[in-house]
């Protein structure tokens, strides 16, 4: 059982905050900005330094590889240093800085490692700069097309394909991560259920399935003033009983269901006119493919047509739940035992590049609390013995599975 | 009883028509504007070859009066020239040309007024050009203050006092309307009430009482995926609820009470984020005060918190009902039944320049049908038929005035 170095991970977490750091304690650092690669350059610096050997895709992902004795398919450690607009210094970064953490101490306790132990980094997970998000996790894994990608473009009309060939971070399409043993992604929970059930770490066992409808309220624009009550077909105030019901009925199905009417748009949008139309979304989110059945019944099966209005529902995505591997869960949660670190397996209700990992490797994630629940933010804040008791649990994973891995000769847990 | 000449009247609506023409059958003639200006010049020959004498003041309101054997104050018709973009071919206009058509009728069948007679064109009613709407007539009567309304700026950054020297229509102070017997204006429904009641004229006794509230409901805004239904503080939730029980409650006090939700603004209005804050509008009108202040106390004794948001109602304006002249509306009605034609009594629910006018001259309106209460599009039309039955209504309600005012010495109705 080895503890990592707190203040040497406090350290490390503060020289990265100041790559693209905001006045207010946060970062702006978007995919292959002049930021970003800073802050590449001081990853691989390090990475060097600790004798890794790296390796860069044609996505600009990077792979640093410590060698283990056995020639195999390494365990990987990964997340990724973009940050969106104004957000926090904790946020994809701490995975790659309590991996860091992790391997120092390995190295200073001259631990050899029999299975090789990588860490990448993952370029554009936000999609903050670039449409759409965990895009190079997404290409790696063929969800995304290359192509395609490459000509996403950013708000200044830069596409992807330029900033990589200006970041000097595009590689060879020959080193992606094809193959690995397991896949371990530490993120804060950017949420506020850990510090509210008061545990220390998550075990995230897996992505909530999704679903994101739009909802077209159609009426009759009409003056506010001069047209009676009941001769009104007005969008707005189906739009409030449609969300108001939804509220209810939705709420009644399962109490770990969220679901979020966040964006609204109202024409023509006058004080002294009967609105003409109201589009609202709704994202709903369980890992439950049954439950999301129901929240989908619901939303397919409101009236088309009430009080005058017409209603369609359009689904603009949904995504099935993504169960990461439930040994490599459980080592996480039996390493939490080691330490004494209260924790709860839970699953991520944001995106994280491990989503599309798990598709080709065993994978899973390793939650740290977020204070009131803040991310994507400048007040995004996780206290520095909650990040170093993640990179505890993240190492002795590594090292349990480094064990379990070395004397099972068909190299998977499940077996 | 003398009936008007619904041909010509077409004719003269279909010239008008052609300032500022769109090309989807509406006008867009905002105040002051080239196309305005062409409508006033035509106006202005019009009324000079029907022998009127014609005086532009300050605010470029133009007079033209017909003399009358006896001198005396006026009575008084208008209405306004002007158009909101993209507005219809009645709104305004109509009160002038169904005006002329009268004073047409009375000229060829030679009739010779006691009374003087006199036609106003309000500048800028619409206030689609410059804030506010009514600024004209509302400086006249001394609503607004005529120094602040010169700097009202248009969207190309012209202010009215630039427009207003550029027209050629600047007048002098000294030719304000200050003393009428009666203002009349005839105007569209711009409702559907007429309509859909199946009569041919609006008897109008007043313009509702009004006021405009705007409601701020913040919550607090979190990731959709990530925060648990029992730890939001959602304001589109409250916001829908609010709305929701106030059309339930609102529409119990009163049956010809309206009231619209037309301006809503999401923050920050991402689907996949939990609002912040939502702000919306709530205009209600109805002509009882009384009715006005149990709106008010609803809006004013809205919680102010709940479920964790915080709701904050605050008043952006209001106006009283203005009520129009018993005696003159009871001529518009008796003139309809001379006619045959069917009338209704009701109040305005959009402003008009004769609630400002009202605060020192005796004044009523008439209304002609709307066609599915369009107005303010493209769309807007009435038949040519009731136009005209307008005027005739407008051109009895003069002559019984003038007969009227001529026996009366003191020159008021009521006496």
């Amino acid at each position: 059982m080895y503890k990592c170095n707190r203040n040497r991970l406090q350290s490390l977490i503060e020289q990265f905050s100041q790559f693209g750091a905001t006045t207010n304690g946060g970062v702006t650092r978007l995919s292959l900005s002049k930021e970003d690669v800073l802050a590449r350059d001081y990853f691989c610096a390090i990475c060097k330094e600790l004798g890794m050997d790296i390796q860069i895709d044609d996505m600009a992902n990077i792979y640093a590889t410590l060698p283990g004795k056995k020639d195999c398919p390494p365990i990987v450690l990964g997340s990724h240093l973009d940050s969106v607009e104004k957000g926090g210094r904790f946020d994809g970064v701490l995975g790659i800085l309590t991996a860091i953490e992790a391997i120092r101490t390995l190295k200073e306790n001259d631990i050899e490692l029999e299975i090789p132990l990588m860490l990448v980094n993952f370029t554009n997970e936000e999609g903050a700069r670039f449409d759409p998000a965990m895009m190079s996790s997404g290409v790696i894994a063929s969800k995304f097309s290359k192509e395609k990608m490459l000509q996403s473009v950013d708000k200044n009309g830069t596409s992807f394909q330029e900033a990589l060939q200006a970041s000097g971070y595009e590689g060879k399409q020959g080193n992606r991560l094809t193959e690995a043993l397991a896949y371990i992604e530490l993120h804060i929970e950017q949420g506020p259920v850990l510090e509210a059930k008061q545990r220390e770490i998550g075990v995230v066992e897996g992505v909530l399935g999704m679903v994101c409808y739009e909802i077209t309220v159609t009426g009759e624009s009409n003056h506010a003033g001069t047209t009676p009550m009941s001769m009104r077909k007005d969008p707005m105030i189906e739009a409030s009983r449609i969300i108001s019901s939804l509220h209810e009925e939705l709420g009644e199905i399962d109490e770990e269901l969220v679901f979020t009417f966040g964006r609204m748009h109202v024409t023509p949008n006058i004080h002294t006119v009967i609105p003409h139309e109201v589009v609202f979304t709704i994202d709903s989110r369980h890992q439950n493919p049954a439950v999301m059945r129901k929240v989908e019944k619901l939303l397919t099966g409101l009236a088309l047509e009430k009080n005058g209005c017409y209603i369609r529902p359009v689904k603009l995505w949904g995504r099935e739940t993504v169960f990461f591997d439930t040994a490599i869960c459980n080592e996480v949660e039996q390493a939490c035992q080691y330490f004494g670190y209260s924790c709860h397996r839970m699953f991520s209700g944001a995106g994280h590049d491990a989503q599309y990992i798990a598709s080709f490797i065993p994978s899973a994630m390793i939650f740290v609390p977020s204070i009131n629940g803040k991310s994507h933010c400048e007040e995004e804040e996780t206290t520095f013995e909650d990040c170093a008791k993640g990179a505890d649990v993240l190492l002795e994973t590594v090292l349990t599975l480094q064990t379990k891995f070395s004397v099972d000769k068909k190299q998977t847990l499940n077996s």
